[in-house]
Order: structure tokens, then C-alpha cells, then sequence
């Protein structure tokens, strides 16, 4: 990505409107520093009206407009909502869920990605585009298809089962290999001959989980399959023009880790739910997924909401500055761009209660006034510009292990990656500490201090790596229910959990979920008592020692949350859910052993920093997410880029306030 | 409608009964006082037990016996429930879900309303009968199918695409103009060809909100066609009888203002949840709407049940006095005919532990000698007969809008329509303020005052007549997120609410719906202060002046409610849900300022006051829902017609107690 | 059944394991006292991997191994699980829902029973099986598939449809007398033509509830017909080897009263939920039927888990001491035999999480250590072989009365029968009372006491079979909405419950079912109030006398709980559903009339109390629940088996502490 300027716009749509409305809307976008829209992205059946029938006029009048307006084009593949000519030629376009209903045409993302006619003629609309536009002066990047993997997760028709069988015949080679990965032993689930092999259809009961995840898997790639096809197109006509597709945060459908690395440029479409007093943690937390995924690349927040989204039961709205606290908080964690579904709120369609940069009622609009003075705003930032954000932790964060967790069958179905994630992260974005998310195969040596939640499959190449990180002088925090099965979810024999029992210095020797209404308590060696939840490992403890134990049940008096020392370094165990205190007691000990420092020490609550780096220029970012003014206080000197104020000692932030500081 | 005393009676089964039991129900039909019953509802099976086979005379000697006891019948057409024969010989006939799923024989109303087949046997079996019983003396009511758009209220099978193309092709004419109104830009939904076009079938996003409110329309129009195909043969052969249709109250599928213009009379099953200690106001609002679908005009209570239901979860018994007082309060707003479902008690199928006239346990039961004192003392009310129940109040109704406001994807999707209505119609009906339901293109001059919760969507007719109103002189009471889109559910651009901002004399800038647990409070200008819900608009006053203020969040201190003067009227905006106080307080001002008078201001608590008039016959209805016993003030001299005794300032009630008294 | 020690073992699939860990199998397996495992139960697909291939070497092979080591094998035919082969082959093996949808291969039980093709490859794997091994010396039991009827209850397929129909001809022999039943008049249902008939497919409101009721009974036969196929097959090869399958407690899909007639000795899974601190009680009725179902013949618990289970959402461990009391339970309750699912942990596929005798973790473990302990300490109760348990009170369960009674369209749906049959069985298990359950067409003369709650359902036979037992002397506590019905669901004319009017000495005029939210109270003649639930019938007393009486609502001061005496015997009815005090009371009461003693009068709470008998040997079983020792009073001298200490007065049980007393 090579752009002058951070990257300020949105979806554009003009194809909902009359020609005559583009004007204004150039105009505009002018006004409100615009300088990058997505055009295109549900305009297939603008460009293509019928199979035979082909109508670029208004696009190439649309970008000449945009261009003649400084306003630059990230020109998309219209490929997410089929029209209703190829679903009617072709009715295997369209998707089946698995008790055999088919999904119809009249909303959007209704394909199946292993139907041959929607890939040809996909790949057909993709390669005219780019053929059209690759030279336009306008066109600086391309963006494939919309939000791959939602609506629609899985197709399971019989061309999906039939491309299932050929993506598993790619990775097991022989049918006695699946038989044994699979473990069709069990309940006689032995297959002879890959024609019987289905996809996890609607069965009686628990279906094979091993099956279950090799559809995961399989699903997700032919997504990115999807993605490849278009982008090996667009790289043909393109060459040097970046390709990027929009990712939806944590979204558990696609493995994004292998989305990424093959993007030019990772996109995500952030829409935090403002009515949650803790929004500002979890959309914190997907702009660190994305600037993870990309290496620590920068990346662009390529949708948000200007205000209210329409697609949640109670939608609410931005209040004052927090849509601007939010474009904010993802340049703070790494993006150099900002941008908005969609420029001008449409009139008709599923979408019309979502909000614009552009709202119905005009420009005489509380929100278009703050999309503009954003927008204005931004130029002050350019030395940002290809900056980056470190990290000295990282989250370990794998979607296969995401995938394997939580199918059914499990000591506690109520055990989910995600809460589990955010319970290490929060305690740490609240004492602003920055953290990376992190594939357990990456390297890790990079971090001083890894969490690892609930690692429960590893392959032997995360056992090595994990091991490896903890001799060499790394800091491991890992939680329960760890290290039980491997790449196809058989148990790891030997005791739990067998691949780090050396490494973490204990046994598990069972679990012991906990009935929804009860919890046990823990009592650390410094005296403190907190409370857990959910799950209580049954720990002995070998090289390892305790550092907290429980209160009641059985096992009371036995280890809850050990400490061990492994070659070099550290290895923590945490065998239950501690609540919040015991969870910040705990990372407070953790980051004094792997001494790590927050951005600063005494920052008042509420109060987001962060810190972006490009060789000899530092940025802090203060974001103030309370309702009080605020005195945020900065060690070092340096003058705040919205305001020019030197800053000395401190900064003063209004409720909903930023700055951000270029340190000298 | 032209019968000589109040009706009584009840649908009766005969063919569920040997022959030997029709004759006792004859003799205690005429015990009880029954003079009509709805016969045949259920008999199609009976009637023509093969295709080809047609059995009448248990119908000629049932008719004969009936009017031999002084009993009329109201005689049904028996198509709610097809046949097995039909269904087997003529699959077509079963329905079809969103899914693909089919809806199978074995319960009832098991037919698509598209089914060539269904409607050709439909349209035979309802000429058959009348031509064979038209001149029969006991005859003197037709009733066509029943409870139409239950069970099923849509199909989606092939057929029923076929017919939505070509009601869709009747309408616009053009695919360009579909195109136009669905908005079939937004999500590349564009239509080159009328074959493309399907159902809102299961689909993996929102679908397209104008498709889903055409279906709305479409469907309903096909149930009425059902009705109108009937309803012509049966004015060929009995030009002189009335035809109904039994409607269910507030029901949502069916558009009841375009079913009753086609109905010779209205009726309606009312089912009322007594364990609901407010059964009695959700019950008189279905007695005025159906007063109001009519036209004012006398209707039928159709169906009610003498104790419980079966159908419910928990099913309450009526108790002492309570069927009595529903009977009382149908009549008093409006109705001459009070039934049952059923006559007597079934003692197989689906409906057996649904109460009976006559109940499983015969005579010796509470119900039957409530049932038979009911019949023995309605005659003393025959003055009333064809007397009006009017009123000043209207409350707006639109069932078109009822579809589109709870279509998806809208700023808080816990908005629904009727307790919206319900919230403006209670403290009426508490403080005894008769209220009709208006067609918002209908005559509104009629009343001093027309209250318009959420009516979102308007055509411009709608617009024209509801500012004309206001102009002329009316009072107008309009809430929250009205006025914001047109038929095709498309955004009435410039600001909201765009066709009524001037009438109301102001702005609303944005919506600001609440999570479910916050509310906000509201100030009125003389100082109370109330509790709100749901949601905020954020208005901006032109015009208009505030009555009371929001009092926290980010729009504190903006206006809440307003009024405005427009021509000769007054316009009062309600941009939030009051709770009871407020709404009690709000429409004490309104009432006030349109000089809304109640029956009698001073009754006390629990009791409902109604007044029918006749030319210069006057009666009050007095119901005391309470259980306590209590003083009516009367202020005007009159007669108790049940019991004789004459009022003299007053009249004295039981518990459950009525009095029906005539003015002089 | 014919064993010389009591049962100890478990499920055994060495399919999942290599061979050379069979070796290992079988030398813990001495180890651990295990003398019988159930071989084969999913081995489908390894003994017949494709449809012309079959091996049995493996087979031989364990079978010869485990009589080397002393472990007998109760062999099963493995027809729970088709191979993948016969599913593609015969897709008709595949079972359809009520919607239409088929259910797939890739968990189990995925067949119609109603499939040729699948009775047909059952009957020859059966067959083959039975031929090859019906004189091995290890051999020992024939156990046949696996849990019927669960996973797939019904199949709602077109081979069903005839065999329904099939069924439905057997029953009926003319269509007019199955109208009659359905009482097909009711919605116009009749049949003209057999082919009309359907299953209960999905339809648009309540189905005909007597073709429901058939229905259940149908797919309840089914079942068993499967069962019967096999064990006619096996009885022709092994006419001496006692054949059973394994019930799943209070099964609602499977008439159990018909399968265990068929059986030759009854066997059971149990999987009480221990995070349910009355699990004991509920574990205790399911032993008490497996006792009655099998005619107080000494019964085999098939299954339990050493631990926990994998399919609760939250699956609790079972405490250290908490599987030994489950085990004893069993055997206190008339088992001669204790078995595990699983003997081995598997290591893939649905059931990984799913605990077995031997962990993951192997033989260090809790879990291990206390399954060998057990099998090492179950020789002791060698004496207790045979040994029957005896119960003066019966509570009367009818499957078919189940089915009917929770059909829908009922006067409160909330009323469900295990409810009601708990609460009348936990107050007598609290105070050691053992009970029987029994069919109500069956002997009841031997019962001093018979309990019939909510009994809806009642033949001719039934009616005059309880009548009798009354009128001969017997004591019966009958519960409200009994006797309503007759075996097609029709109501029983002439006030309710018409069949037991007389013998109750009352009539209940109505029924007044309660809403969620509300209660009422009762009060006892002696004066003491309890509180009622759910349902009043409203009575009125002929002969009867009333025990307590109403105190709230218009039926305050009538009958709640009534006492006739008819004939020789003593009749109680109750109303309602009296909270647990006065069921309590009423129990008393009731058990004083009818002479009814426990085992022990002054038992310490939680101590669960039982009794063997055979010829002359006695043996008290003694379970301490509670978390305290207690000392537990034994009026008779005596000697514990366990431990081999003389008894004198009283017996000391540690927390989880068992004791079995032979008295002398």
C-alpha cells in the first residue's frame, strides 16, 4: 500500500441513485476530505443486467467524476450478491443448508463457493473489470468480492459434498490415512470408498468431530479459494495495484492467519456495539487481530458506522465524538485509513436504517458535520503515516484450536475461545499494555511475555514451538484444558496435558466443570481470595509450585495456578477462570516477572494510550473514553498534531478527547 | 343483517354426534335460548366423503330439525379443512413453507390459496350447498370458510411464485417500475425477466423489505380472493342473505379494512386470556376495531368461548360472571349476536378439551346454567337492536403499515405496532372514552381527535389526508418514527418526518433507540416528570413548543413532546413511549384541548361505561370488572332493562354485575 | 441369567485400539475384577466392511483372549450403527423427519426401522454373528443393538408411511372403525381410501391426537419389532444364552412394560446428572422400574460412567466415593450386576470426553483406583445373588397414558407425567419406603398401597382393574385429571372421571388450571396450609369426605383432597399438586391407613435404606449420601459383608460410607 495520505471514505453506491445526485455527492466528498470510496461492491447486476449484456458507460463516467474530484477508487469484484439471471441459469448457484433447504435469491451472499457456474462467472466479471479499469487514473486499489464467509458459512449440496471428497483426497491421500485421522472405528463410521463421504449433514446424533473440523477447515479454504481465483486475476492486469478483501474481526468461519498472507493489504469492517459500556475494549481488540494478521503492517479500517448500524435488535446511536474516538482508536492501533459504510444512507433496501457519512436528513446533520470535521482533521496526521505499533505480548490465537474447541461433546459446552481471550486482554488494555494476537507456529521469541488460552489442539509443530519459546527465556501464561489433542482431535495419551506436562512441571490429572451456578474460590500465596468460575483443572504438582489453590469442593487445598521454571524461562498454568481481580492480580505478576511496562503507569481511567513507531519518529495516542475531562500525563516532550499544543508533563483531554503527540 | 332479536347461539358439530344426540341439542338449544348456529364449518369430509360422492341428506333432515325448533342457521362453507381424498388426489392443494417444508393432512386449513385444485373443488362444494339450501327457512346467514390466514398465512410453493409474478405484474405493469419500487439497485437485486422473481423464500441475509411488503399485500389479497370467489357464487344463488367471514381480532395477515368492504357483515372469534388481569381492555379494543372495520355498523361476535380454551399453554376457566360480562361487553360496543365455539363439547380431535355450551359433564355444570341464563335474559335487550356506538377519539390503523414497521433491520426491532396502540388506548378505555380505529385515508373529520402511533409508512394520500385534517381544525396526536417511508417502504428523503414536518413544526435530527435495560426520563412543562422507554428522537423545534423534555443523555433537555398549531388544528408530537403516567397526563392535555368528553367522569375503578344510540334511544352499558360492589353514578334518568328497576342518580353493581340501562 | 458373581465390567471397543494394546486390556481387566464386557456394540463396519466382506479374525482372536483371562463377553449384535457402505448403497436406511429433512450418516443410530434393506443386513450381521460364536466359551449373554428408539425416535419416510398404515390395518381391519377412533369427523379428517393415511407429518395446526397416539404406539412396536427379529435369530443359534437390550431409564419413546416381556433379563443405562442434588432419588426410580419392569427379577446396569459424561452442556465429575454409591444403589435396588460405558477412554470420535474405566491418563488415576477397588471388593456380596427386593407400594406408569397425556391441546401443556410420579416417589424414598412401579392392567392385589397420578388415560380393563383392587380392600391415591379418556383419547361422558366416580365418591365439575405466576393454598381438616400448584379441579363430594380444602378463588372452601372408602379399600383423590410438606402429610397419612412400614424409622437424613431378600437370607443395604458420618440404627443383629463386622444396634457410615448388612 503506497499512499500519500491516511485513507479517508467509504462505500460508495451511486448505482442506488440518479445520475444526477453524483455530482453533489463528488462535491461532497470533496468538502468532507474523502479521498478513497469502494465503489462497486453489489453493482453485478448494474454491470451485467444479463448473461450476455455488458454496461461499463456508467462506471466509466462515475470514475472520471471521482478522479476530477481528487477522490480515488478501491474498485471491487461485484461478486458477493449474484444476480437473479445466473441463479436462474444456474440454480446450483445457489446454497443448501444441511437439513437440504435452499437459500434463494432476495438478499445477498446467496452462492455456494463450490458451484462451478458462480465461479466462471465470477472469475468472467472480475477479469472484465480489471481488463477496463487497471490503467484508469482514479484506480489504486482493488477490492474482492464483500466480507467472505458471512450469511453463508458452509454449503452443503452435492457439488459442496463432491468438492469436499477432493479437498480431503488432496490432504489424506488414502482412505485408510482419513479412516485413521478420523478415528471411524468409533460408532462404525469406517469408509471404503470415498463416495461415501458426506459433508456433516443433519445427523441423529454427535457427528464425528474429527469430520467436523476437516469441514472447517475445507469451508474456510474454499472461501480463499474464492478469494485466490479473483486475486490471481486482478495480479494479472494489476500487477502493482494492492488487493485486498474486508475481514469482519473475529470471525470464527474463515482462518484469516492464511486470509492475510495472501492479501496485499489487510481490510476489516469494525462495528462495535456502543450500547456495551466495554465497547471501546472489544473493538480495541479486533484492531489488534488486524494489525496482527498483517504482520504490524498498517491496515484500513475499510467499514465502520458513522452512527447506527440497522442489523441488531436495538441499534444505538454514536453519541457525540465517539464515532471519532473510534476512527481514533484504530490509526492508534495501527491503521492508516478510515472509512465508513456507506457515503450516502440509501433510501430503499435492507439497508436503508443503516446510517451514512451522508444521512438522509443532509448535510444540516449533527453526523455529517462530524464525518466532515474528521475528514478535515486527518491531513494533520501524515507523518503518522506507515508508522508502527509494538508489542511485547502477544495472545496466542489459532482458528483451528477456535474451531476444535467448541464443537459439541465437550467436559463443558459452555467453555468459548473468545470470552476466554477477552479475559486475558482487558485486564491489559485497561493498564495500557499493547498486545499482539499470535499463530502458535509463529515466532515467538519476539515477545517477552505469551498467553496462551485454552490451547486445547496443538500439532506438533505448536508443541515444539511453545516448548522451545518457554527454554529459551520466554514468559508463558497458559490455561486450562491445553495441550489434550492434536490436528485431528485425538486425545494426546499420557496425561493431561501430555505435550507440556515437563514444560509446565504438573499433571492434570481431571477436570471438573462446574454446574451453572456454582463457583469455587481460589487463595493466592500473598493471601488474596478471588473467585473462579467454570472449570477447576485437578493439578499435582511436580517441578511446578502453586501460586494460588483452591478454597472448596474435593480438591480443595490443591494447586489452581502454578509457576515453573523451564530452561530459561517461565511457564505459568492457570487450571480455572479466575474473576477480574484475581485475573489482573495475576497479569500484574506475570508482567513484573517478564517486565513489562504499560505506556504509562498512572494514566487516569478511561483513558486509552497507545504508541505508534517509524524509525526516529514516536507518536502517542490518548483517547478519552470517560465522561470526565481528563490530565493524562506524558513523561516525555512533544506537541500534539491536532492542536500544535507543546505538550509538557500532560495533556489535557475533554471528555471524547484525542490527541495525538509526536514525541521529540 | 336483519334479525328480529339479539343472536345467540354457537357453531355447532352435529357430525361429530350420532343422530340420536341432534335432537336433544335441539330441545336444549331452545332451552338456552339459541337462535342461530353456525353450521357445517367442518363437514366437507362429511358432505362429499369422495370426489364423487355427495351426502346431504343428514344436512336436510339437521336444517329441518333446527328450524323445527325455532333454531336459524348460519351456514358455512366447508373449505378451512380439504378433505383427504382431495389432498391425495391433488397434492398441489398442501402448502409450503419459507423452507421447502410441506404442510401435511391432519389437522387443519392444510391448502396453499394458490391451488388451482383447492379453488376449483372450493368454488363446487359452496355452490352445491347453495344451491341446495338458499330457499331452506332456517337459512338466513352465509359464513365462508373460517378464521382465514391462520395456520397458514403464506405458502411458498411454485404456484404460489406463479401467482406473485402475476399479482406483481398487475400492479407495476413494467419489471422497470418493480425494479424502481423494490430498490432493486441496493444488493444487485435487479430483475431482468418476470420469471426470476420468487417468494421471500429462506434466504441468507435480510431480504429485499419492498419484496417481503408486496408478499404482505399479495398474501392477504389471495386469502381475500379465496373469500370473493365464494362469496360471488353465494350472492348467485341467495342475493338477499348476508355473507361473513369470522375475523380474529388485531390479525396481522389479514387486511381486515379491505376484507370488511367485501363482507355483507362483520364478525370476529374473540378469545380474551382472563389469566390477564387486563383481559378486558385488550378485549373491548377487538370490539371496537370490529365495530370499525364495519363501519359502525352491528357485528357478530362469531366465536367466543364459554370457559376455556385449549390452545394455550395454561387455559384459564372463566370464572363466575366473566362470560357474561364479555358477552355484555361485545354488545355494548356494538355487536348483535353474541356465540360460542361450540355448541357442544367435543369428545375427540384436537379441540375436545376446549369448552363447550354444553360441557362434557351435560347439564348439571356451572357453565351450562351461566350459558342458559345468558340466552333466557338477552331478549329484554331487543330495543337495542341496530342501535350505534359512536365516538370522537380514533386511533389510526393501517395494516400495510403494520407489515412494514415490523419488517427487519430497523433502528430498535422491539418495536411492534400494537403495543404502541395499546399504549394509547388504555388510559382511554380507563377513563371511559369510547375510541373507533381509522383507515388513515378515510374520513378523519368525523373526529375531535385522531392519535397516529408509528405510522411509518405513508403513501401520499395518506399524507395529504392526515395534514388536511390538522389544517381543517382536528387534533392530531402522532408519536415517534412516523412519516419516514412511502408505500414501497423507500425513505421519504429531507429530513424527518419529511411529509409532516411542517404540520408538526419541527425537525427530527436522529433516532436514539435504548438498550433493553435504560430508559430515560421526561419533564413536562408544569414540572412532573415521567419515565420513558424504547427510545429518543432527537427533534429540533421549529414551530412547535416542547410539553416536556428528555432529561438525560446527550440530547438532555431537547424536546420530548411538542405541539404545534397548523390552519385551524393542533398537532401534538410524542418522539419517545411515556410511561402510563406520562401517556395518562399527555392525553388529559389532549382530550382537553379537543374537548373529548367520557361517558361519566366520575365511575369508579373497574367499571366500563358504553353507549349505544338508535335515533333518539339511548343505553348506557354498565360492566363492573371488579370485585368489589359499587355505585355507577348515572346523571340522567333511565331504566335498567335487565332488571326494570329505574336509575335515580345512580345504579348499583356486583361484582361481575351489569346494567343496560335506557335513558329517557 | 445364570452368573455365579455379581456382573462387573463395562462396554469394550478394542476396535479403536492397536491389538497390542488388547493384551493390556485384558490383564487390567483381572486386575480389576471385570468378569463380563459387551463386545462389539459398533463394530459393524469392522466385522463387515463392505457389503461382501466380513472378517472375524479379530474377533476370535479378543474372544479367546478374554476367556483366557477370565472375562466372559456379553457379544452384541453392532445393527446401532449402519456401516457407510449400506447407506450409500440403500439410501432408504436413511430416517426423515416430521419436515421432510433426512438425517445422515456420520454419528449414529442413522436408520428408519421401517427400512428393508436395513432389517434385512441387521438380520444377516445377527445371524453370522450368532452361527460363528453361539459355542465359544467366553460367550455368555447376547446383548442386542443399542438404546432403541433413541437419537431417531420416529422416521417420517414413505416406507414408514406404509408400514404405519400396514400397522394401522392390523389394528383396525376397516377404515370405519379406525374413523370411529381418530374420531375423524372432528376438522373434516375422515379417510375414504388406506393410501390417504399419513404419518404425523409437520401440518399447519394441532394434529388428530388418536393418529398421534397411534403413532407413538406404532414407532414404540417398531422398535421392538427390530429387537424381536434379532432375538428370534439368536434364539434359533443360542437357545440357552439369555438375550437382552440396554433401556435408558424413563424412556418415553419405548413402551418398556413390552420390551422387557420380551426380554430375557432386563438391563439398563443410568447417567444420573450428580450436579443435581437430588440425582440419588432420581437414580433410585430408575432402578426401582428396572426391578419392576423385570418382574422384581434380578436386573444387569448396563451402563453408568466412572465419571463424567461428555453430552450435558456442563458435565459433572463424579466425587471421589460418588460411583461406588451409584454402583450399590444398583445392586440395594435388585441388580446383580455393575457395568461402565466405557471400559477404555477412546481417544477419538464423539466420545473422547466421554470418561472410562481406565482414563486417558491410565492407571494413575482416582478414577481407576476406585474401579478396581470396586471390582475387588463385589466378590464379597456373592450371597446377595439372587436376593429380590419386595415393596408394599406400587405407583402405577402406563406408556400409553405417558403419550396421551402430554399430547398437546390439554387444559394446562405444563402438566407433564415424571413431574407427577416424582413427587409422589421422593417423599416416600426420603423416609426409606420402597416402591414398585406398575402397569395398571397388572396385578395390583399384592400392593397395600397403589398410587395413580394423573392416570388421563384409562381402557375398559384398566378401569375395572383398579376399581377391583379398591373394592377388594386396596388402598389408591388417584391425582386429578385421571380417568378422562379412553385408549383412543375420547373423552369418557357423563362428568369426570366417569369411570371412577362412584369409587372415589365425588364429581369434578370442572377444572381451573393456575398461570405461571400464581398458587393457591389448601388446608388441611387437622388445620395445617400448604401451598398447591399448577391445576384445582373444582370437586364436588358425593361419599367422600374432604381431607383439605381449597382456601383461595370462587371455588375457596370446596374439596382439595378427598377420602372414600368402596368396598373393603380406601380411595384418596387429590385436585392439585400440594408443595412438598403436603405431600408429605398426605403421604402419612395415607401410609398409616394402609399399614405401610420403612425399612426403618429413624434413619439419619441422607441415608438411603434397601432390602434383599432370598429364601431366608436378608441383607439391609445401608448408603450414606450425606456429608457426614452418621450412625445409622439396625433393630436385627447382623453382620457387614464389606467389612465382615458383627452389627449391634446401629451401623457407622463414613460420608459416602455403603454398608450391606446380612441379618441373621
Amino acid at each position: 500500500m503506497n499512499f500519500p495520505h491516511l485513507i479517508y471514505g467509504g462505500d460508495y453506491n451511486p448505482e442506488q441513485w440518479p445520475e444526477d445526485i453524483w455530482i453533489e455527492d463528488a462535491r461532497l466528498m470533496q468538502e468532507a476530505g474523502v479521498n478513497l470510496v469502494s465503489l462497486g461492491i453489489f453493482a453485478w447486476s448494474k454491470i451485467q443486467p444479463t448473461q450476455n449484456e455488458f454496461d461499463f458507460d456508467w462506471l466509466d463516467r462515475l470514475m472520471d467524476l471521482l478522479h476530477a474530484h481528487g477522490v480515488n477508487v478501491n474498485l471491487a469484484t461485484p461478486t458477493a450478491s449474484p444476480p437473479a439471471w445466473l441463479v436462474r441459469g444456474y440454480p446450483d448457484v445457489l446454497p443448501v443448508t444441511d437439513t437440504g433447504a435452499t437459500l434463494w435469491h432476495g438478499s445477498r451472499r446467496h452462492y455456494c463457493p463450490h458451484s462451478i457456474s458462480y465461479r466462471k462467472h465470477a472469475a468472467e466479471i472480475a477479469a472484465r473489470l480489471a481488463e477496463r479499469y487497471t490503467n484508469h487514473p482514479a484506480l489504486k486499489m482493488w477490492h474482492v468480492d464483500n466480507e467472505y464467509a458471512s450469511g453463508v458459512t458452509e454449503c452443503f449440496c452435492d457439488a459442496s459434498a463432491a468438492a469436499f471428497r477432493e479437498w480431503l483426497k488432496q490432504k489424506y491421500s488414502s482412505l485408510d490415512r482419513l479412516n485413521e485421522s478420523w478415528g471411524t472405528t468409533f460408532w462404525s463410521q469406517h469408509y471404503s470408498d470415498w463416495e461415501e463421504i458426506h459433508p456433516p449433514r443433519k445427523a441423529p446424533a454427535a457427528i464425528n468431530p474429527s469430520q467436523q473440523l476437516d469441514w472447517a477447515r475445507f469451508n474456510s479454504d474454499s472461501w480463499l479459494a474464492c478469494f485466490d481465483e479473483q486475486k490471481a486475476i486482478l495480479n494479472k492486469f494489476s500487477p502493482n495495484l494492492p488487493v485486498t478483501t474486508n475481514f469482519m474481526g473475529f470471525h470464527k468461519p474463515a482462518d484469516y492467519w492464511k486470509f492475510a498472507s495472501h492479501e496485499d493489504v489487510v481490510s476489516n469492517d469494525n462495528y462495535p456495539d456502543t450500547f456495551d459500556p466495554e465497547w471501546m475494549v472489544q473493538s480495541g481488540m479486533i484492531c489488534d487481530l488486524m494489525r496482527s494478521l498483517g504482520d504490524r503492517h498498517p491496515w484500513i479500517l475499510m467499514e465502520q458506522s458513522p452512527t447506527h448500524v440497522n442489523w441488531r435488535q436495538r441499534n444505538p446511536t454514536k453519541r457525540p465524538g465517539v464515532m471519532r474516538l473510534c476512527s481514533y482508536q484504530a490509526i492508534a492501533r495501527g491503521a492508516d485509513g478510515v472509512m465508513f459504510f456507506q457515503w450516502r444512507a440509501s433510501k430503499a433496501g435492507a439497508e436503508k436504517h443503516h446510517s451514512g457519512m451522508l444521512p438522509h436528513g443532509g448535510t444540516d446533520t449533527r453526523v455529517w458535520r462530524e464525518v466532515k470535521a474528521l475528514g478535515n482533521e486527518l491531513p494533520k496526521l501524515d507523518s503518522v503515516l506507515a508508522s508502527q505499533v509494538k508489542a511485547d505480548v502477544a495472545i496466542v490465537l489459532d482458528w483451528e484450536n477456535w474451531w476444535a474447541l467448541e464443537l459439541d461433546s465437550k467436559p463443558s459446552n459452555d467453555l468459548k475461545l473468545l470470552p476466554q481471550l477477552y479475559a486475558y486482554y482487558k485486564p491489559l488494555f485497561d493498564c495500557n499494555i499493547t498486545v499482539d494476537f499470535a499463530h502458535p507456529e509463529s515466532d515467538l521469541s519476539r515477545y517477552k511475555l505469551v498467553i496462551a488460552p485454552n490451547l486445547y489442539m496443538v500439532n506438533d509443530s505448536t508443541v515444539k514451538n511453545i516448548n522451545r519459546y518457554v527454554e529459551n527465556g520466554g514468559n508463558l501464561v497458559m490455561s486450562f484444558f491445553s495441550g489434550i489433542v492434536d490436528q485431528n482431535e485425538q486425545i494426546r495419551l499420557d496425561g493431561y496435558p501430555a505435550p507440556f506436562r515437563e514444560m509446565l512441571g504438573l499433571l492434570v490429572e481431571e477436570y471438573a466443570p462446574y454446574p451453572e451456578t456454582l463457583t469455587n474460590t481460589i487463595r493466592a500465596t500473598n493471601g488474596r481470595s478471588f473467585e473462579c468460575m467454570l472449570w477447576s483443572d485437578v493439578i499435582h504438582l511436580k517441578n511446578a509450585k502453586a501460586i494460588a489453590s483452591y478454597e472448596q469442593d474435593y480438591y480443595a487445598g490443591s494447586a489452581a495456578i502454578t509457576h515453573n521454571t523451564f530452561g530459561k524461562g517461565n511457564a505459568f498454568y492457570v487450571g480455572t477462570v479466575p474473576d477480574k481481580n484475581g485475573m489482573e492480580w495475576l497479569l500484574e505478576q506475570v508482567c513484573r516477572m517478564a517486565d513489562i511496562q504499560p505506556i504509562s503507569t498512572n494514566a487516569p481511567a478511561g483513558v486509552e494510550l497507545l504508541q505508534r513507531v517509524n524509525g526516529n519518529s514516536s507518536f502517542i495516542f490518548a483517547l478519552n473514553h470517560s465522561n470526565e475531562k481528563v490530565n493524562v500525563p506524558i513523561e516525555r516532550r512533544g506537541s500534539d498534531l491536532l492542536t500544535g499544543t507543546e505538550i509538557n508533563g500532560s495533556v489535557a483531554l475533554e471528555p471524547s478527547g484525542v490527541a495525538v503527540i509526536q514525541l521529540k
